[in-house]
């Protein structure tokens, strides 16, 4: 896995950084998570191919986090785009974008999908054999959901102690990794379980961004690889945090350190803070291992 | 007057450019034109006050030239904006703006005037003391109309060699420049035709982008000091630009020829061509005052 930070910056884009959207690398796909006005320049600079975007997830309908969705799907129209979009976001965002597609008396020669969230529960939205994709519901100033995703893992681990015990072909080995059973030459059969152990744990990725402190989110994230939390102020300003439904440095921190998480990525700063070492300082007083996401930066999970 | 380019090419913006935007100061007003998306930052960038911009001119509603307001308006509501906003664009503005703010749960705490356009006639959309606006129906795949600005000339000229013949005090200046006639102490009344001649002709500036080549615009920008002409393509895609309604070089030039302009800016280039030279080395085939726009660039009329 492999996180690209196109924007992490809250409220308004500036010359020196971008509002919210990152490219999140899985198991082959490209999956864009948020996309706040200026995406598409951020992902020609970070030389994302746009043609294998194929699904891009909207946490909520602040400016700051999709304000270029409708700049990119036209752009994907003017490149001549083949391949299905998908677009996850909060109900609504199938209105927005028609209106002013149609208003340019734009049809997109591509098939554009809106698969629109209303749920305040955690549910999956994307699932194929490698990936499965669930919300995360947020507590925020509007209908939020951050997103889980996680990689499958179906592939058993060989015990080759045993496995050369048995004196098994390699030609077998595929076999045992999906889970079966051995059938040596004299008839007796080996229980998978004998030959092989457990799959190594699944890889994950949670992304929560906009919302409050909130815990009851412990219970979709916990033992993520990687969370990336939103931080949009410090310390001393708290009572912001509280009153614009973010979240401080510290309380993100002891999200992270409640479930378990293995690194936090922090991000979402509010464009008050001149410095970002201020945040992980904060955090590192909670949790050790803490990551500044900063826009351009890649980071591999 | 003085021009800024803060974006002048068409379709998408790339890491290199910015679709159309560009801010003209005239008597005092900053009138944003256009508002791709990337706006804001560009005003950023050009150092242009937000807080000084409250009209802001949108010809048509193709993306790169609107797809930066809402992002625009979002910003002015975080900075506390408190002066009064005029939007003038094509009927549908108004909806795909405040559906989005109703989508975010933010309303303005500014006022937020929209002036829905509909007429095929060039009409006046905005007027004061010193300046005057109107529209040029422009013939493009949506509804489309460009914008002639004019400054107010109502002050004479004062003929000083009369006023010195009839020894006439500075402190009656004013009057004379503003019309007034002249009573001299032995009571003999002097016409201010006498003292004074007609004013210098108005400057004015006419913006037309996105057209096909339309010689219905000659009577509206007759005489006009700068005309800024969208030129997306050059002579050997003539084709393309009657295909989608846009305008060539050699065109554009023409238009700026016919209409007896002082000065031709060129601008709304497509991304396809390298360099810039060909489009000025074609229109000056044709006319001869031909000034390349460039995003950044400013120009004083």
């Amino acid at each position: 896995m492999k996180l690209t930070i196109l924007g992490c910056y809250a409220a308004t884009p500036r010359t020196i950084s971008n509002p919210t959207a990152q490219v999140l690398e899985i198991k082959n796909h490209l999956f864009l998570i948020d996309c706040g006005e200026g995406t598409q320049v951020q992902l020609r600079k970070n030389k994302i191919k746009f043609s294998k975007v194929n699904h891009i997830f909207i946490s909520h309908l602040h400016g700051d986090h999709f304000y270029g969705l409708v700049g990119l799907l036209s752009t994907f129209m003017l490149l001549n785009r083949e391949n299905d979009l998908h677009v996850y976001g909060p109900k609504g965002i199938k209105e927005i974008i028609l209106l002013q597609l149609r208003a340019s008396g734009s049809y997109t020669g591509y098939n554009l999908y809106f698969h629109e969230l209303i749920s305040k529960e955690s549910e999956i939205i994307f699932e194929d054999e490698k990936v499965v994709v669930k919300t995360i519901p947020l507590k925020h100033r509007v209908y939020t959901n951050g997103f889980l995703f996680q990689e499958k893992n179906i592939k058993r681990k060989l015990n080759l102690e045993a496995i050369e015990s048995y004196k098994i072909d390699t030609c077998y080995f595929q076999k045992l990794v999906y889970g079966g059973d051995m059938k040596l030459e004299d008839g007796t059969i080996i229980p998978n379980e004998v030959l092989t152990s457990d799959p190594d744990p699944e890889k994950s990725y949670a992304f929560c961004s906009d919302t409050v402190y909130n815990e009851d989110i412990l219970p979709i994230i916990k033992d993520v690889d990687v969370l990336y939390h939103e931080t949009t102020f410090l310390d001393s300003e708290e009572h912001l945090a509280e009153k614009t439904m973010h979240t401080t440095a510290k309380q993100a921190a002891k999200i992270a350190k409640l479930a378990n998480a293995k690194a936090l990525i922090m991000g979402h700063y509010s464009t008050r803070y001149g410095s970002l070492d201020p945040f992980k300082e904060e955090a590192e007083t909670i949790f050790t291992n803490v990551i500044l996401a900063d826009d351009g930066k890649t980071i591999e999970l």
